[in-house]
């Protein structure tokens, strides 16, 4: 199983990036990681990894893409960057999987610009695990397709559905479509044209209709489908309110307790290390052909040891065969420009 | 000051709605209630209000709109329910604002139909009130307009601004634009059409650009515009967020605390009553030729005295002329269809 980590990406990069890849193939055997980005930042990090040595290989490049870069731009001025040189490596089969937290739209747009999409898939999208009351659910597009047609968060079901039934282990996973009311009538055209669509497919009793915000966390389904703005801007409010609400009930705690505060402390600690959206790794962009994982610009060494670990179960469970054939088995769908 | 309150509206209706408004009345001895419904279902429930009673009067009508009904659909079956004769009796001048828990698409609606808008104004949005680290800031549309036009939002921006300048008490608003991501140009057209409005406008230097998800809480502007179909999702994640990570944070506590356990759940407890989106009192529809205020769904007494004493503050506020006064002054808009 060999895989690439952009090096260079992410707003602690290289050093615990590096570290977060020796980690992972101390504890995967099966594991080689390619490390792309410019050899001599990455090598003195890899001092001390001797045991793994050998399945940790460096492909050298000179750029980087910046963290506030405009993606397109960057990719085209910077050809030699760590993104592109990943994209390469997946298109030339060199590798299985690619991982990078670094610039998101630079990722997505370097899969986009390849056209290395599943067959029959119209966009990739990026998945995203959320907390739920009931276990993780799946929400996506996060970000890679802020104004889709209805065709492709239809997709976005079918991809994410079997995404939840082979990862999550949910046998007859749940699909809802983000929305603001359950009637059908609701939304924008972009929701109602979607609902339909839904109901007109083969997924129609997985789809249990329009969701709202707050029942995400509730774990009333096991996919939620949205355009990648609305996927975004929820998968960051969520960041922001946990956060918020960490603070606040840490304060709170603080002030009431007398003489367990250091408990409180430790309780809230452990719930942080549990949901805190940088201890996790990646979001899978789902649809492309190979495994594109991204992660959080914050990713420390854990958050990357945790993401190539994902890529190599996701590697493992051979989803692509199964959207490939599910979209094969698909309702035809309105035809016209993808 | 005479105000008209939908006691047919919300989850509870009509007990603790008109129980909110007898508190209301006797807080605010200025303060006289229309309370607009079926008079039989009512007056029970003023039994026990003799110091106030003559400050209460009872509008009756035979009709109420479901929580769930397709708004349109319903105001045109339904021409004597409680919404619309409170929007009567607001057009009316009969009362200077009114309030109501029912049917938020109903409500909308019922003031879309009378085109009950202030001079200037294209659209009027929703603006609900967030807590930030910084105290609270006003998020809006969430939920008037699901489909709006740059102008649109560029006016919500406008309204944010002298609500928060009025209300918050902020005396030089900043206003921020939900996106998902900083730079200039990120996001669907909407977004940069938008961004480029603002820049152009005289709140340019009370724009202070894109924001993301994660910084509302953070309280890094003063308002957030929106549109109503995202506000509306992130109103609720935000609400669904809370609502999980307290139940998280009280397993993780009952589960590790000692001896004071009780004093955590009443530091939750705390915490819950001061930022809990059930307890506290409505969002102004902003742009109206009058004051509407609409209220959760699950509204209790205490949501309505607080709505029916923030109505009055508005209007004592006289935020509607300035609201006038300021969109004659803005720079010329595109112009075109609203």
């Amino acid at each position: 199983m060999r895989l690439a980590l952009d090096a260079m990406g992410g707003d602690h990069a290289p050093g615990p990036i590096v570290t977060g890849a020796v980690k992972a193939a101390q504890s995967d055997a099966e594991l080689r990681v390619v490390l792309v980005g410019d050899r001599a930042l990455i090598e003195p990090h890899l001092a001390g990894a001797d045991s793994v040595r050998d399945r940790l290989e460096v492909f050298h490049c000179t750029q980087v893409v910046g963290m506030d870069e405009a993606p397109v731009v960057a990719l085209r001025k910077k050809p030699d960057n760590s993104i592109s040189r990943c994209w390469q490596l997946l298109a030339e089969r060199k590798v299985e999987a690619i991982v990078s937290a670094g610039n998101t739209g630079a990722m997505v747009a370097g899969g986009f610009r390849l056209r290395l999409f599943l067959k029959n898939v119209k966009r990739p999208g990026i998945a995203a695990m959320m907390p739920t009351l009931k276990g993780p659910c799946v929400l996506l597009d996060v970000g890679a397709n802020v104004a889709p047609k209805p065709e492709h968060l239809y997709q976005y079901g079918v991809m994410g559905a079997i995404f939840a039934k082979h990862i999550l282990q949910k046998p007859q996973p749940t699909i809802g479509l983000m929305n603001i009311g359950s009637e059908e009538a609701k939304g924008h055209d972009l929701a109602k044209d979607t609902h339909a669509l839904f109901k007109a497919s083969t997924l129609k009793d997985q789809f249990i209709g329009n969701i709202e915000g707050r029942d995400i966390n509730k774990g009333v389904c096991d996919v939620v489908v949205t355009d990648g703005y609305v996927g975004n801007v929820v998968l960051k409010v969520c960041e922001g309110v946990f956060d918020f609400v960490m603070k606040m009930a840490g304060k709170e705690l603080f002030a009431t307790l007398q003489n367990e505060k250091h408990l409180a402390q430790l309780a809230l600690q452990n719930l942080v290390k549990r949901y805190d959206y940088h201890e996790h790794g990646g979001a899978p962009l789902l649809g492309i052909d190979g495994i594109a994982i991204i992660c959080h610009g914050s990713s420390g060494e854990r958050a990357i040891e945790s993401a190539l670990a994902i890529a190599a179960t996701y590697a493992r469970a051979k989803l692509n065969a199964l959207i490939v054939q599910e979209l094969e088995n698909s309702p035809h769908l309105p035809s016209g420009e993808e």
